[in-house]
């Protein structure tokens, strides 16, 4: 029998790439996406259409309502910035955590995921965090993810009772979104079923404009592919 | 101006006695409770009179539904263990983590006071965790809450550009029942607006015989104070 693992799956293009990274590894994933009050909701239908995608039985999705808390462009009324120039390691960009970084947003989606693990008998969780080509989050880095790897097995019964070890997989985390895309595309990866975009349109079209997308055209272009999402105008 | 505190906040007797430390130690606290598909969903209604008693101005109810996980006796339809003699030390009781151990509960609730705390601009984070006379829960030992502060000040911004240092209060920690009650006592806590049983009545009594209730009225007994709480019969 396959080893259980717990993917974050937020449909995006590093998450959907780490299911993928799963899978080849020999897991059986169950799927965590939270609903949390975010601009870009149709992140929810794309994490549905990728769990469909790769005929994932158990995907859960998490109703948090992070705008009570608020403090973030993807959760509140605050503009999300455009053209910042992050992709070409433009120097404010790089210094600044920028105001679409959300309040413990990862710490908590790893509580979740940790909780779904014990509950079924997974000692493995996958995320697609990145700390290169990312955005300034600082729930992104490495020592982040070892930290919670500790926590996790200080938290649970089941790592204290003996009956596993939890490791926090992130194998996209020193990678530039090239490799990154070059990673998914050699695990046949349809990236047309992913979208990045903090702002896209009401129909679904990405910005071409915020640092999710500006990351993510620089990646394909590096990596030397079209990227076959549909964006507004030409960028 | 005072110190803000994020204080969690259940309405029973441990949370509320934080909260009177955090105020004696003049913090001016924010309070967070959590809707968790718990049985004893009567603790809300106490975390709102403890919070309207100690004027909170700024008290959030966050409804997260961990019934979707499951696994747990307090969210899940496994029945509640009664007069199991963890009052007495019995070896089986705290040998064994209880059913009634919600798996990553307290990750997931300092992930959120973490959120808020962050969003505020609070540093200092009171819970009531209680390593001794708890009911072998592993999210309540100090090397959990100790690995928990340093992930905070990894995990966010604030920490990360210098704002300030998180600190994870847990006061009570070291304390046995009966010293957390004279604590209390000292700090003028009225201890019949809080609840502790796992398991009431509909019309609000505690059981007097789960984990929980029998762990209360022996603080009670031993540190010389009638328990002002309705209990079903004579227990």
């Amino acid at each position: 029998m396959k080893k259980k693992a717990v993917v974050l799956l937020s449909g995006g293009l590093d998450s959907t790439t780490v299911l993928a990274y799963a899978i080849d590894k020999g897991f059986a994933p169950h799927a965590i996406s939270f609903a949390y009050g975010q601009r870009h909701a149709i992140e929810i239908e794309n994490a549905k259409q990728v769990a469909k995608h790769y005929k994932i039985k158990d995907h859960r999705i998490i109703n948090i309502d992070l705008r009570q808390f608020g403090g973030s462009a993807l959760t509140d009324n605050i503009e999300v910035p455009k053209n910042t120039g992050i992709e070409n390691g433009d120097e404010d960009a790089r210094d600044n955590i920028p105001v679409t970084y959300v309040p413990a947003r990862n710490t908590i989606f790893l509580a979740y995921a940790l909780g779904l693990a014990e509950t079924i008998g997974a000692f493995d969780i996958f995320v697609g965090v990145n700390a290169l080509d990312y955005s300034g989050y600082p729930d992104c880095r490495p020592n982040y993810i070892t930290t919670f790897e500790k926590l996790a097995n200080l938290a649970t019964a089941a790592a204290v009772e003996g009956r596993g070890v939890f490791t926090i997989h992130a194998p996209l985390i020193t990678l530039s979104k090239a490799n990154i895309i070059r990673l998914g595309k050699s695990l046949g990866v349809d990236y047309s079923i992913t979208h990045s975009c903090y702002d896209p349109t009401p129909d679904g079209k990405a910005c071409g404009k915020c640092d999710s997308c500006k990351l993510r055209l620089k990646g394909f272009a590096e990596a030397g592919y079209n990227d076959p999402l549909p964006y507004v105008n030409s960028v």
